[in-house]
């Protein structure tokens, strides 16, 4: 494994597989920080298995990403050599854990997001991108319905758990616009068919978000302009300790099992 | 949920099945401080996955326990609600997480002896016991041969990783006695037929892991006269910040999900 920081192809396929791969790794790793730390052993298993879905469906990613990439990168390489710029997740899952409630609303946004993506990838004109889909959509699946549970839950329980439940959409809301906001990366995918452009995806979160935050009693906030650009490589502050955490076992000893 | 701090009964049996799960919890939260930070993607899910098991094994003990107790306690009462030294685990799994060498051996320490205490516990007179035992010995047997395999790799592979296994066994070995040094806990379940003395599983520990050694190229420590005393409430000064990771947020916020 070469020590040195690698740089990725910017070949519209693997841009576009990478964006969810990375979305996966980052929003795992985030969910990883709980255990150990749920508010009740039974939450402390239910974050534990859904990281460990989303770290299996990014190394799934990032392996057929690399094999696509043209220099022979592993998952490995993907994941503990490139720095910062050139991960692509949303920068939704950068953002720190928060508590509990922004972790559950995180979480029920991105696999509400997931689940929709995931059964259009279902169609891929690639197959092996198909295979990976048909298992991720039944985790994000379950990953959506627990998720949107604990929103209902918190949004109704005490005064402290709904105020910070309105915090917490507050706090990402905005975050969402990045997830619809279409480029050359989506063109190419959609007219490959290798995938839907992500905007196309929009219309069904709307409908699906809108029916959790109406049980729960949440109100919607007014679109804002501010769109966040995580998936082009410009992230959030908290991203460089995301990568650091991430990498610093490779780092320090490099292309061993250090 | 009371929000106070609560005593747990001294009864045998309720001790003998806390000696267990709470082993098994803080393995298991020690295990998931490694997600996304092990050394391979591969790595990251069989450690996640393990810890996954560790905690679920753990949950089901302590719901049952709590059953026993007498008091009406829950499993998260149990987990959340308890200080240091009603905790029960043995010594070994307080140690910090260390490196990828202490995390392997200490796996490999721990899954062995499990493996034979859950092998036995299946012919528990306690069929509630037995049951848990029979799903927990299958994952238990899993986690002995993964870790194992690491063990001999590390053992055998560059100077530097050599060098830390050793480390690692010479700071691990000792607290090993603790597994087999047994007490009135032992003697009651025993007569009872609710498991074995932990002594009994000496013999075959000492030759399992002489074959994992062996394979290793590693020599196994003297014995020492250090006996560490966790399982009876005398736990190591780590032990404090472990306490204090896993309740923090119910002690932040009793009594909520928070």
């Amino acid at each position: 494994m070469p020590t040195a920081s690698i740089s990725v192809s910017q070949s519209p396929a693997v841009q576009y597989l990478l964006r969810i791969g990375d979305t996966a790794l980052i929003l795992g790793q985030r969910l990883g920080e709980w255990t150990g730390h749920a508010p009740v052993l039974e939450e402390d298993i239910a974050l534990a298995n859904m990281a460990l879905d989303l770290v299996g469906q990014s190394r799934a990613l990032l392996t057929y990403a690399g094999s696509l990439e043209g220099q022979g990168l592993d998952e490995d390489q993907l994941a503990y050599l490139r720095e910062e710029r050139e991960f692509r997740n949303v920068t939704l899952v950068e953002l720190p854990r928060g508590d509990f409630a922004v972790t559950v609303l995180r979480n029920t946004m991105l696999a509400t997001f997931l689940r929709l993506l995931w059964l259009r990838l279902r169609d891929s004109s690639d197959p092996e991108v198909a295979a990976i889909a048909g298992k991720a959509v039944k985790e994000a699946r379950y990953h959506q319905q627990h998720s949107a549970d604990w929103v209902v839950r918190l949004a109704q329980g005490t005064d402290e758990s709904r105020r910070r439940m309105v915090a917490a959409v507050d706090q990402l809301w905005r975050y969402s616009a990045e997830l619809f906001a279409d480029d050359a990366v989506d063109e190419q995918a959609a007219a490959s068919g290798l995938g839907p452009r992500w905007s196309e995806l929009k219309p069904q979160w709307d409908a699906d978000m809108a029916t959790v935050m109406q049980h729960a009693g949440l109100e919607i906030p007014a679109p804002s302009k501010f769109v966040s650009a995580g998936k082009r490589g410009q992230h959030s502050e908290h991203m460089g300790y995301v990568v650091a955490e991430l990498q610093y076992l490779q780092r320090a000893y490099p292309g061993g099992v250090w």
